[in-house]
């Protein structure tokens, strides 16, 4: 047991995987939370999330030895603020937020001394939200980024880094500006571009709905997974990450218009040169451990044994 | 049996998929192929691919009730012109080229009367490429599009729709121009754009490639499948399709830029009334049973079961 006592404090995708994974592996004595919305409070009693969950974030972090801030982003400062007087002395408190910097603004102001603040990010997800979407499985050979502010007691950061590892996550330590921009390179940019194309496509009168549906596995399906994520968060994501999305779109684009360019003069060596160095970096990722080989993320593996005839 | 003698022109991912799958539900006589690298053609031999490989087209083309172009879109009107001496009376040429119009342009002029041509696309693949990709179940439920050209003869238009409802496809109909528009939205405007956003994190020298690939899983790691596609073939695609292409990307970037001015002014409304309309668009996918509802595609089941503690 790493923790007594775990207050999460938002009971989306992240807090519930962290809730059944933390059970299954004895990680913490009791586990609590809470949810602004009744709904999310009254599925995680149905499913048996937790071992209690409160009608407000000031009655869960009562006696926690672990707070875990897993809201969006732009509700975070509120909480600390309203949790800020009943966290218990030599507490964490940590987030599971995609931007570092603004958490830290929002947040380290209201935390009492004799607190921990320990910034995390675990670097997992899918495209489903709520209580209900979580799984224990979801950290496993996955990174989880803390971010801790320089004096932040070095046992602290050792007992949360324990905890994710527990969870089955790999553990980094990164200032936070450099995490907004290696987040808006490998995470943010990517989702705003899925975005736009899947909105692209809806708007498009004369490719009917129908048919983009239809014959999406050419390629749009994919992006259609990423742009079903979690409206509220990615919001919050974009505002609170501002600057480097803007500065990384901004490159984005003016790779693309090279790239429209040389369509355009039909300048086909540039094109093959630019995909033949692009596939590199896939073989890269699956040597890393971070993605599958099998063709079509194995999905053309599961068609095949669940396909009819 | 539904034809006496195929004769495969390319060997690579596609073709090498409806080998297996002819073959599987006994749909061809013989199987018969060429492809223009030596390679490929020992590999097929030794895989035992078909029933015999040539070193020519020409060659293979002998006596075959049904010749299928499966090379890249660009070398598909010289194997058009090498061919058309050798085609047998009555028998049907297709193709699975990605571009409708810029084959048929290519290849019609140079087939003689008495030959049926009926171009094709079946909407499948993986980023894998090459005779050793090929896989029996890669067209199950999945759609080929056939645009034959006014006056074709229905007969032999009914005969290559069996073909393809026996490798497992759903078969539709269609106009090529408007073909090539439908796959500009979903297929080629979405690889470029993959194809462009993992170019650009390779180019970012403070973000090292050791970072973009260790945290990809947080979502750039989808558009590396994509952009890890064979290089040559989508070179002729965004060659042949260019004005389609051009057309949805001009759209894709007025779109961008609106996004971004959103995020620059802090307007969250749009953002949040943008990414809720994005959503529902891949529930119609899974409903029409294009894409898995697992969560991650199936890939966070997979690392759950996987995955090392």
């Amino acid at each position: 047991m790493i923790y007594q006592r775990v207050a999460l404090i938002g009971l989306g995708l992240i807090a519930s995987s962290m809730a059944l994974a933390m059970r299954e592996k004895g990680l913490a004595g009791e586990i609590v939370g809470t949810a602004r919305s009744a709904e999310t409070r009254e599925v995680a009693i149905e499913i048996g999330l937790c071992d209690h969950v409160y009608q407000t974030a000031a009655e869960a972090v009562a006696g926690a030895d672990l707070v875990v801030l897993a809201t969006p982003l732009g509700v975070m400062g509120a909480i600390a603020e309203e949790i800020a007087p009943l966290l218990a002395p030599g507490a964490t408190v940590t987030d599971v937020g995609s931007v570092k910097r603004s958490v830290i603004d929002a947040v380290a102001g209201h935390l009492p001394d004799g607190v921990h603040f320990i910034p995390g990010h675990p670097l997992a997800g899918t495209e489903h939200s709520g209580p209900r979407s979580g799984f224990p499985t979801l950290f496993r050979n996955r990174w989880c980024i803390l971010v801790p502010p320089d004096g932040t007691d070095p046992a602290a950061v050792d007992r949360l880094t324990d905890l994710w590892r527990g969870l089955g996550a790999n553990v980094d330590l990164m200032e936070p500006d450099h995490h907004d921009l290696v987040l808006a390179v490998t995470s943010h940019a990517p989702h705003l571009i899925a975005y736009t194309m899947v909105g692209v496509a809806d708007d498009l009168r004369r490719v009917t709905d129908s048919e983009v549906i239809k014959y999406s596995a050419a390629g749009f399906r994919d992006f259609t997974r990423i742009a079903a994520s979690d409206p509220t968060m990615w919001r919050d994501v974009f505002l609170t990450n501002r600057d480097a999305t803007l500065e990384i779109l901004g490159r984005f684009t003016e790779e693309l218009f090279s790239l429209q360019r040389a369509i355009r003069t039909g300048d086909g060596a540039h094109l093959h040169e630019y995909f033949t160095r692009t596939r590199a970096i896939r073989r890269g990722i699956i040597e890393a451990g971070q993605d599958t080989e099998a063709p079509d993320f194995g999905r053309a593996i599961l068609a095949g044994k669940e396909g009819a005839e």
